[in-house]
């Protein structure tokens, strides 16, 4: 494991932004699944400034590796909406650059992948309880692949926030990219900021290995940075 | 996961021996960790023919990844003592080119493989229970480095074959890397042979991701080659 | 430069083999090209009992990487000819792994390599007279890419023994990779047999780098391997 | 070749610091030789912002590529001196991530490069005259590794500006990395800014290789990335 601490969640965009785009300058075709959420709000901000109509960067392809089936009026669901309104629009993206996983297509996710030549990259961040991509804790078993997942009303109220606090669009089922695809990446990217974050990344990185804590499994892959300010490693023993 | 099925066991060592080889030929310093047993058997006869007293190989170190405290006349544990019977001898390996886990050093082993620069390659085979290395069935955990583990009046039993049968010399203890320290290699080679392996090849592969099964956990390593004869894949629902 | 001496021709071809098989062996597209020629003839035979029926290796396309436009009943010029006799055919490759330059898409070649990847290796021999691939001296320059080169009457008088003495068949010209094509690989390995090659070896490797002796260029590659038995490694000054 | 054109000398100064970033940011060590002068000044501000005082960067080991043995009063010739004051001293490097080929040391300096693992990228400019580090015209051979080179009445001309206009100043030879010590590295990054270098570009990239300009040579190398602003791209025929 790389372990990157930055003094600040503008630093720790910085970094981040540099690994992501370090990845995208080479020669040939690239794939990187990217995540939507708000720790990478800033680090897209920065991307932008550098990707934006650079026809050097059309080797990129990207992919979203969760979707929730609340869709927009484009018909986008909500993890491409906010990447969409995040990154891809902001950086002039081409639609042929970005393989979509949807509702309608998640099982046939893996094999999309493995014929796109496998991922590069994924850029993770961490949730309070633990999760990783859609993996909430107990919802996935290690060796999943894609697969959807069956709302409980506990999920329910958590996703509520996501959909505007309107009860109405609160959906039944998410699909997410499961540990086992997200562990086939060639390099994995994590990252977090503030305190809030502090003890889950204490425990995914130096506690056992949990579907309680469901992003303990990162630790086993050989490839993996993690990229955090100072605040979000205040917990870690081993710095 | 890379599957390559060959007919039997002498084409399945011919590839074991390819893959490392292909590993080996690379003009840089090369470190890899190797198994004793008696899968390895005809691979080790056909890597000394091309290894032997060549001296471009010299950029390769070698690791022992456990080792069982019944130790020889020289002072080599088990595995030691059978991976210098089966390949360093016969190779004629330098004794500057092999590194030595051992019960009295296993504390500092993954500190010494960060500095040799990382393991680039594990060859390991699969027990009948599903153990890789020295993790049995329920001694480690997936977060285990390279640890002591503590034998049971069960592991005495099976560790009395080790021994040549004579109940003075079963020992209380053996030392491992573990899933942590295993996972975290660069490329992980797993081969078998036989029908007797074919069932917990399939388990391994395609069945949940278990301590009951140690071996499942490597599915989820990006980087894995699994070496077959028709026998040991017989089970296998994808070839 | 990494150089590999062998005792003799047979341990040479079974180096050369072995560094083909590394290439070949990884699970993802790799793409060769490989000489035809008297030296390759054991190499091959060995490469063959590796590869036959064996489908995980399928992933390997291969080029030719010059042609001389006398052509068998089959349609195939000289060099493809030969790979199908010495290779292709023995080894069952099916045709959809095989990219032919010919005398009539040579120039599109350099765009077909490009396009498919890149080549991951070239295997060459070297002439008595330096030449590499079907760069004879001061028939290409060094900033040539796939080429044809207008016959002389001297190169006719080689030409010949290629076509079996029969002087109406002899062509006016021949096409191949040229300095600038070849050097764009990521891997070039070169290997030679015999005391006949040992002096042309010495100016090529630690000689100046002149059109004279074509092979010269090869020195400025970053990873280029070099084969020899030790009647051909005779002469270099460092081994 | 990769080519890279932004529209100014700020956003070409981006691109290149992110490549050298890219390069740095691996978890392991990482070997650069850079160039001092006019043309980095800008890159090395931006990347003095992203690596000062951060202990993730003491991986990288720096090399300068070519020294003038002009002293300062701290014992640097003029090369280095110009690193310290643009590089060096304003990211705080430690001197024990330097590696320093001086006029003493230069005929071991390749032998120093190999032991430490060669080098992953060099950072080089271009001159009007064609030369790439201290290769001017017709002063080294393709085959020369590090090499001292007497001045001539003309190159004491150019000198004479190197060393603020004092005659008494102007040294009698200077040593450089040759054609072959560059052309092996694994990555080669040429940048180049402004109208005046339009010409020589268009040389050096599209025209024949030949030692009138030496840069011509790196079209051979089989990874070069090229980073130019619009100005110096003007006069190439394909972008």
């Amino acid at each position: 494991m790389q372990l990157i601490v930055e003094k600040d969640y503008e630093a720790m965009s910085q970094s981040t932004m540099t690994l992501l785009l370090s990845k995208m300058i080479q020669p040939k075709k690239v794939n990187m699944a990217i995540t939507a959420g708000n720790t990478p709000k800033r680090t897209y901000e920065l991307l932008v400034e550098q990707v934006k109509n650079k026809p050097h960067f059309s080797n990129v392809t990207y992919f979203n590796f969760d979707e929730i089936p609340v869709f927009d009026e484009q018909g986008y669901g909500l993890t491409m909406h906010h990447l969409n309104r995040l990154y891809f629009k902001p950086a002039n993206i081409s639609s042929d650059q970005i393989m979509q996983m949807t509702p309608y297509n998640y099982l046939q996710f893996d094999d999309m992948i493995d014929k796109a030549g496998g991922l590069d990259l994924i850029l993770m961040g961490i949730g309070a309880d633990g999760h990783f991509c859609g993996n909430l804790p107990n919802t996935t078993e290690w060796q999943d692949k894609t697969v959807r997942i069956n709302a409980t009303e506990k999920h329910k109220e958590l996703l509520l926030n996501e959909v505007g606090g309107d009860i109405t669009k609160v959906p039944d089922y998410w699909v997410t990219m499961g540990p086992k695809s997200v562990m086939h990446a060639r390099h994995l990217v994590l990252f977090a900021t503030g305190k809030s974050k502090a003890n889950i990344i204490k425990q995914a990185l130096e506690g056992p290995i949990t579907l309680d804590v469901p992003a303990s499994i990162l630790q086993l892959h050989p490839n993996l940075t993690v990229v955090l300010d100072e605040d979000a490693a205040s917990e870690l023993t081993k710095k």
